[in-house]
């Protein structure tokens, strides 16, 4: 029998690329606001308005669209031209209709993994985006449930536990962030498997658990989740 | 013993007003915009925005912000300031962090029932706003939950009915819009209460379910739903 109720996956550089989509909009904004400003001062404007904003707008591509526009009106000192602002609208609708690219091993090792455990998602970012993502996947029949929260803290993992009937302890959460896949996950006492990808938001950043902690792991691709997994179920 | 597991309430029209809030913004715009267009035809084509939009940026605060920006450029064929789209990003946040105003009887009404039922909201639009909005409501600690969902259709009622384990025809749904509160409801052999608000928003406008039709019921006012569930139970 499992040891675990529950395998659930963050979504966004978890199952497919996500941030490198992010980064290209970036260079496109940097771009469009070069004889401006200096690149790398652009960006750190666009970080501080996207910060600021968070507390208004949350996660996700509308979020960080209306961020882009706000910060280059700023940048600009309102001589932004109008087939600009429509350009960053543009950008925002290519980041949502973007062609969802899995990460490397997640094709074969999530239908695996659906056939003994019941596999949910639990992702921040904008409802329909998610839900869209998870479609264009081709995995959402593996997926008992989508669950998109506004924040991952313990507070609403337990929240989400308590609504499945789920005890921590047989919860594994797998994510690339550690602040908000893995931390939260350990301090309410579940399994967290940490898998790093390459680029990181510098909001997610985070300190990682210390060494040793039970119930945290750390693999370096999807392909290695099946074997890490039955490794502590047969302990 | 009620007759009901659930009693589920929309939002927006429903528990606060709302969309006096979008008309607001939307006299601004037209003021914004005024110099260059008609009052009916910049409206208009806001509309027909949100609507091709839609399948992009789903329901909600930011959605109709990056429709209106995107409105306001095309209609003044880019010339639009840099100030102006500043204060459609300024229009959004006041919207945002809007004072809620409770619609009639809600505040007593809500406890009331609370005491014997488990009540949800069952809502569209931005996650974190609305989940902000239950909060500055006064209200969150009478709602087991709140469910946002991209669409309410009779497919996503049932999604949620299936995950929270119970049956149509022991919920009630109670709600502003017939399009998306009741006639999906009915559809599925659930119980469904229409209170009309004031405004409707074009997209939500529907027909009546027919006359006479078993599980459809319309009040006045919340108000009058504690007797009318009292009537429906001891039938």
């Amino acid at each position: 029998m499992p040891s675990f109720d529950i395998i659930a996956f963050d979504a966004d550089d978890t199952l497919w690329h996500n941030e490198r989509l992010y980064a290209a909009a970036q260079d496109r904004f940097v771009e469009l606001l070069a004889r401006y400003h200096e690149p790398e001062w652009i960006r750190e404007q666009l970080f501080q308005t996207e910060m600021r904003n968070l507390q208004h707008f949350g996660y996700g591509i509308k979020a960080f669209a209306l961020s882009m526009i706000e910060t280059a009106v700023e940048l600009t000192e309102g001589r932004i031209c109008g087939e600009d602002i429509q350009a960053l609208v543009d950008v925002a609708k290519g980041m949502l209709t973007a062609e969802v690219e899995l990460l490397p091993h997640v094709a074969e090792t999530i239908p695996q993994l659906a056939a003994r455990h019941r596999l949910i998602v639990i992702t921040k970012g904008d409802l329909l985006d998610q839900e869209g993502k998870v479609a264009r996947s081709g995995l959402a029949g593996y997926f008992a449930h989508v669950e998109v929260v506004s924040e991952k803290t313990a507070a609403s993992y337990a929240a989400l536990l308590a609504r499945l009937g789920v005890a921590a302890e047989r919860l594994v959460m797998v994510g690339n962030s550690l602040r908000s896949d893995i931390l939260p996950v350990l301090e309410l006492g579940g399994w967290a498997v940490h898998i790093p990808y390459a680029l990181t938001w510098a909001h997610e950043v985070a300190e990682p658990p210390p060494a040793g902690l039970p119930g945290y792991h750390q693999i370096e691709h999807m392909g290695q989740l099946l074997e890490l997994l039955a490794k502590i179920e047969h302990r």
